[in-house]
């Protein structure tokens, strides 16, 4: 038999998902850096981590679960599609806390980190000729795994003179009945704003009216500085459903430990009745799940430390709010049109016009890197040009 | 404004994927069981997860090396796409050690254990009209990845009476200018057979005819029991390109952890060139990290125990190969035709012509699960009516 050539090609359309990633951005510009050359350290404000700095360690509480969860030799074992109920139980209790109804064992399914909540609600709802509703800006994983999904995406402006408020005419302007979901980022990323409990009402009395549900991403959960307080948008899912996603990535300071999960704010029962929640769970039984030791290691005793543990954590990130936003104003080549009051990020804009030598914000970003060795998040990476994320 | 109907519908070709895996076929059988009406307790023998049993329980070093890595704070943090550069070493060091080339860093790229990674690379050689050669029997997640994919898959057979070696006729057969990949399983699950050298370098020699890469599954890597000695499919690398998958699961009795590697082997650097190995890259980029505490703890430390740990766990699945085999003689009702040497299970033929209720092996075991409490996966599910996979 004559040899064939090697014949087997990529698949390209991969490659066009992970260009959207944060990994793949914030890599292209730190190509740039370099420190010998300039003799400038690094500083890196791109990315979302606060555990790479020694003051923002996680809890003994939690460090100290999980080590018992391993010298157990409980959960070696792998879980359920949806993880193990004592985990499932204790996050429903927890979030019952802050909403009119509580959630059951079944309301929660544990995930590998937001990520891949966001990649199975994305598959979930996939279905023929679908579109969903995505925020502008907007946190670039959710534009990532689009690229990779069958759902038409639209998007809707978040209004920087509101205080990064929904624009819900324009939500109201690009739905129709093929709309399945709305996504919301609250605490915001990358913006840095915070919900009020009214405009969340009326983002789910506009959800109500034109038939979709809400997926709140709610990474941030409790992490506010400001004046308005979190309210979860499970408050108002009477008013029409809502899956929230979470994790313990942030709030704990653990973002490599990959543990998240979705929950159904359901009191109604439409997406158990639309089939919604069982086809989540069957994307979950086909793909990867978070480990079994750390599912093993949380329990509501996580939770009675969160108060406390989040009034230092968010303390912290006051002071770096506060002198963010002061600086900045020394500098006139930026703009921050909303004080940061939750999540880890906000949004400057660049007043382009004031250099001679810079083309937009990646091109800002790419030189920013190369003589200053300093990483900004460009604004195109979230949906906005000429805007950065500090 | 009038209030529309929800609409939303949930995507169905996501219950085709869940269907095929073992969870839900497990779930189906199990169903059948009421152990208060039979008075017999549940004896599950349908899993593959012996963590368990008190027996089989992983080693303090790599229980240790975890808490180390916690205690640490230093790998709560994200990790690369790939993975941490010392653990994608150390597994690169300690596969080097079986063939005649060395593995680099560059070579190993971590997942969430090896559905995950089946699914990466499923994704990343799904290009438009491509196809790729599955073993029948086989591991349940390929088929159920599969419906998921773009892929068009085809059969060949493992052939029984010849200690389930591949069909390399109906390989050749089967194989046209579109196909990518022939997927391999050694030690195998379902079979519990191990390839023999000349049988692997056969298989390689073909896939070199056919101009295909060999994905090889390595899961049960180094559990073998029988006559033959273990022997990496990356052995023969130089004659085609070979992508190993490889986890800690098995090996060191933690399936739950979730951890595992896609080793490149391919020295003559076709999978680079053909961008492949990019496009997994990618792939990754968009999908689930594995935890970045469980690679940290990852040294080759641990390899250094694996000789000892790996002795003293296969004398105990030799016992129980040994044990299932000489007690199956006495049942007439069913025969296995090759004596298990590799990984933790077997499959045995159904006599259904010595029943008289029995329809055929998911009828059995549905029976088999209400009058005696006892699971077995049926045949079927691995693509094998009328065997039982105990």
């Amino acid at each position: 038999m004559v040899k064939r050539d090697w014949h087997f090609k990529a698949n390209h359309q991969v490659h066009a998902a992970a260009s959207f990633t944060m990994r793949n951005i914030l890599e292209s510009i730190m190509r740039n850096i370099d420190e010998t050359r300039t003799g400038k350290p690094m500083i890196h404000l791109g990315h979302d981590d606060p555990s790479v700095y020694p003051c923002f360690r996680t809890s003994p509480v939690v460090e100290d679960a999980l080590m018992d969860a391993i010298r157990s030799a409980k959960f070696n074992c792998y879980a359920d599609g949806a993880g193990i109920d004592p985990a499932r139980r204790a996050i429903a209790e927890y979030l019952s806390r802050d909403i009119p109804y509580n959630l059951t064992t079944d309301d929660i399914l544990l995930t590998v980190g937001a990520e891949h909540a966001i990649h199975v609600l994305l598959t979930a709802l996939a279905s023929p000729g679908a579109n969903i509703l995505f925020p502008k800006p907007n946190y670039p994983t959710y534009e990532a795994r689009e690229k990779f999904s069958s759902l038409e995406v639209r998007h809707f402006d978040l209004l920087p003179e509101k205080g990064w408020e929904v624009d819900l005419d324009a939500v109201k302007a690009l739905a129709d009945d093929r709309t399945v979901a709305i996504v919301l980022i609250n605490p915001g990323n990358p913006c840095g704003n915070v919900f009020a409990f009214d405009h969340l009402q009326k983002i789910a009395e506009t959800a109500r009216e034109l038939g979709i549900m809400v997926i709140s991403d709610a990474v941030y959960a409790h992490q506010v500085f400001g004046e308005k307080p979190f309210i979860p948008m499970g408050v108002f899912g009477n008013i029409a459903p809502v899956v929230t996603l979470g994790t313990l990535s942030k709030r704990w300071i653990v973002p490599g430990w990959r543990f998240g999960w979705i929950a159904i704010t359901d009191p109604i029962g439409i997406l158990h009745k639309n089939g919604i929640v069982d086809c989540i769970k069957s994307c979950l039984l086909i793909t990867a799940d978070p480990r079994t030791v750390i599912q093993g290691s949380y329990s509501s005793h996580h939770e009675e430390h969160t108060r406390v543990f989040l009034f230092e954590f968010n303390k912290l990130l006051k002071e770096a709010a506060d002198m963010f936003f002061e600086k900045l104003k020394e500098i006139p080549l930026v703009a921050c049109p909303h004080k940061p009051e939750g999540s880890m990020s906000a949004l400057v804009k660049l007043k382009l016009s004031a250099f001679d030598d810079v083309i937009d914000d990646v091109d800002f970003c790419m030189k920013l890197a190369k003589e200053e060795s300093m990483i900004l998040l460009p604004g195109d990476a979230v949906g906005l040009k000429n805007w950065l994320r500090p």
